[in-house]
């Protein structure tokens, strides 16, 4: 089959040509972030601080894409002070340097600020000005990196950047953040370095096996064999400033194998809509159902209401929770066929599984211990023989016993309701998850969710894909 | 937990009281074997052969039941006789010898004649006079069995060998038929001089491991390790009157288990129960059906006719079809609980399977190949990527591509008239099992065999057996 689309080159030429900012755009950009860099500096000084303020991440690097800026300010403060007051102490001074704009306080390790000034977003964001090694808090070694990478890229390099960042985000694996799993800003970078051209990442990429060691620094050269036990990761990426840490350690298992997926796609049939997530039309409600009917399955729909907190802390928490659920799922006998969370990150939280009955029968065959071990049959006898848990049996199959008893759960919805009615906290669901469940705990099962689906179009577009269940990207091969 | 019932000597003297023919019985089942044996002699002699006959089995070794006699006649023909004749030849002898009485041809290895004299069961059975480890045909080594035998035996052991023999008709696991995969009288014989009575040999097989070896005859001294690969069976004992043969191959898996089990269990609960087979009252119908539906399963019954051929090739060709469609159950994704034959040996034979649900949804989870394979991936997604028969998908978990399709069967009952419409031979029904099929094959769900259940008593007491499930002797622990 002979593919009649456009070349690799033609592709990334268009791309490139969208991504690249103009300089106009450059410019006010890089005007915003003086001005704002310089708020900083007054309002710390007034504050009586001792700090260095400095623009880093993309912008600095100009590795940013057209209309996607995010500024990074820096305010790096001297190690003399606590790291109980760091945190606020900073905060307070990005609130006065961003006064009149709208502010979000955000949190990584320590809390940050996130304020939209000009329709940019900029981040605002304290760190212990160190010498290289002695890291005192996690952001410390920003500065490092755009010192790093900065003098390494050029025109062209950047460009390969872009593309891979923009590529990213088309397929969903761009962003450190704990909801995505993927790689951030400062990996593309150093993938770019590493391999010298995005085709040339795509290709590495393409091939690569379950675990990936790239040491660009050569930190451990001749002891690479140290590095796999070292980092247990998928992908590990040496920090060029940091050799105890790994670039990569966010990235998920998943991301790595979707950016797999759609660089061998890519390669082989090169097109812009990689680049740029298409709008999916959600499915109409009684098509929805009837969709619904026709698959067979059941589709579970566990809603709970909003969970203040910031966002890394609430999908940490809402995965573990997922986890947890699918476990206690799987244990009384239901098969998941899939699995997801969803959420707005306001008022509404969601986890969805998928499985292939609503029901199971009552009875249930439950395998006891191997004949040959006598103190073990005598127990399981004890328990089972006459019990008014026994249906059918005990009797030996296979050379172990097997007693027929009857299934505590035998509808998936009500051991849902029944095991997250007090929060779930015994099944694993976690801390914040399960505080917010007892008050706003909602089960529905297939179509049942047709009215949230009518009221709420990202949840019916995030369900619409979710049914499709491919990549967007994954046409045909 | 004290027990208070009878004591195991206590037990035992009462049953051996009753599987011990009096004077009065032995003198008659004698006489009768007597007359037989000079009947043959006589007819033989008119038809020009030279041959001898002998009684051999039980009867000879004086280790039957009371009220149970087996007569087993044989007549041992000149190695010159050609094998195509043999069977034939000394068929007619049996026929004219008990011209008058009921007489039923048999099978083994070869044809051989079951009568009913006086209400006594008589097998006249041919076989060669050869030297001891020429053996021509399967039966050649009765009468060694019998010289051996007998007077290794004195009248205590007798009796234990009595024992043995009722403690395993009770539990189900006498008999070297097809049918029943058990323990020959032969094979009680020995295991009772191997291991000298019937307690030391309950003590004895409450312990066995998953294999156990006995070569009473220490055929292979010093050489024990040899044992275990030339004989594959979980039981061994090799035949003190040729070291070639495993007098217990036929033994299952599943009737040694029961032997196992129920010796552990009548050694810590003596009780005459487990040597008389109680008679269970069948459900009334009604609660049978609400039997059914409080289980939850679906109870899949696929009868059909009778098949004209002896009990060992029927069985023999039962068992092999009821392995295969329990496997193209599983292939379907229907999971079987257990699954059982029955048969009236005349005209009705019925598959039972018992599965969790009888209908699957349309969805089915498929699993392609790891992503680090990429020409299988490449070959996965040219077969699923929007193809007919997807649902959803493809994505990738844990590595590996993953297709939702629709399956092909979704209703069990359906899925087996499907495959089972052209006598199922492609699915690897037996031969005359296949083509008894298409004339008689009816398949019932659930209560759909009430019919059935009320009008053949044989198989209401089954199948509220295989309800109960568990062994009649186990009552408790």
């Amino acid at each position: 089959m002979t593919y009649l689309g456009s070349t690799f080159e033609e592709v990334c030429a268009d791309v490139l040509r969208k991504v690249t900012p103009s300089d106009r755009e450059r410019r006010n950009t890089l005007k915003l972030a003086d001005r704002l860099t310089n708020n900083v500096m007054v309002v710390a000084k007034e504050a009586g601080l001792d700090v260095k303020v400095r623009v880093e991440g993309s912008v600095a690097k100009d590795t940013w894409l057209s209309k996607e800026p995010d500024v990074d300010i820096f305010m790096r403060v001297p190690t003399t002070m606590p790291r109980e007051s760091f945190g606020t102490t900073c905060l307070e001074i990005a609130r006065k340097a961003t006064e009149g704009f709208k502010q979000i306080e955000r949190f990584a390790e320590h809390p940050y600020l996130e304020s939209v000034v000009d329709g940019v977003r900029v981040n605002i964001v304290p760190c212990y000005q160190v010498e290289r090694g002695e890291w005192i808090s996690a952001t410390d070694r920003t500065p490092f990196h755009t010192d790093y990478v900065k003098p390494l890229l050029d025109e062209t390099t950047r460009g390969e950047v872009r593309l891979l960042k923009k590529f990213m985000k088309g397929i969903g694996v761009y962003g450190a953040e704990i909801r995505v799993g993927g790689f951030s800003g400062y990996l593309c970078e150093l993938l770019t370095l590493n391999y010298g051209s995005f085709m040339k990442i795509l290709k590495a990429v393409a091939d690569w096996k379950e675990k990936r060691i790239i040491d660009y620094e050569k930190h451990y050269d001749g002891r690479e064999r140290e590095l796999e036990k070292i980092f247990g990761e998928p992908l590990v990426l040496v920090d060029p400033v940091d050799k105890g840490r790994n670039v990569a350690a966010a990235v998920r298992r998943e991301r790595l194998d979707e950016f797999v997926i759609a660089s061998r796609a890519f390669l082989q049939r090169p097109d812009s809509w990689f680049f740029t997530p298409d709008y999916i039309a959600p499915l109409k409600v009684k098509d929805l159902v009837s969709t619904l009917k026709t698959r067979g399955s059941t589709i579970v729909f566990v809603k709970l209401g909003g969970v203040k907190t910031v966002s890394d802390i609430l999908w940490g928490q809402l995965y573990k929770s997922q986890r947890a659920l699918r476990k206690m799922l799987r244990q009384n006998d239901f098969d998941v066929i899939r699995d997801v969370t969803w959420g707005d990150e306001e008022d509404l939280n969601m986890f969805i599984f998928e499985v292939e009955q609503r029901f199971l029968p009552l009875v249930k065959k439950h395998f006891g211990p191997p004949i040959r071990k006598r103190i073990e049959c005598k127990r399981f006898l004890e328990k089972h023989v006459g019990a008014s848990h026994t249906i059918s049996g005990p009797y030996v199959e296979g050379s172990r016993w097997v007693a027929e008893i009857k299934r505590e759960y035998t509808d998936v919805a009500e051991l849902l309701n029944e095991k997250l009615r007090d929060g779930g906290r015994h099944v694993g669901v976690a801390h914040l998850i399960s505080q917010a469940i007892p008050n706003s705990l909602e089960v529905m099962v297939n179509e049942k969710v047709a009215g949230l689906y009518s009221s709420n179009p990202k949840f019916a577009k995030f369900l619409t894909e979710y049914l499709e269940g491919k990549p967007r990207w994954l046409v045909h091969e």
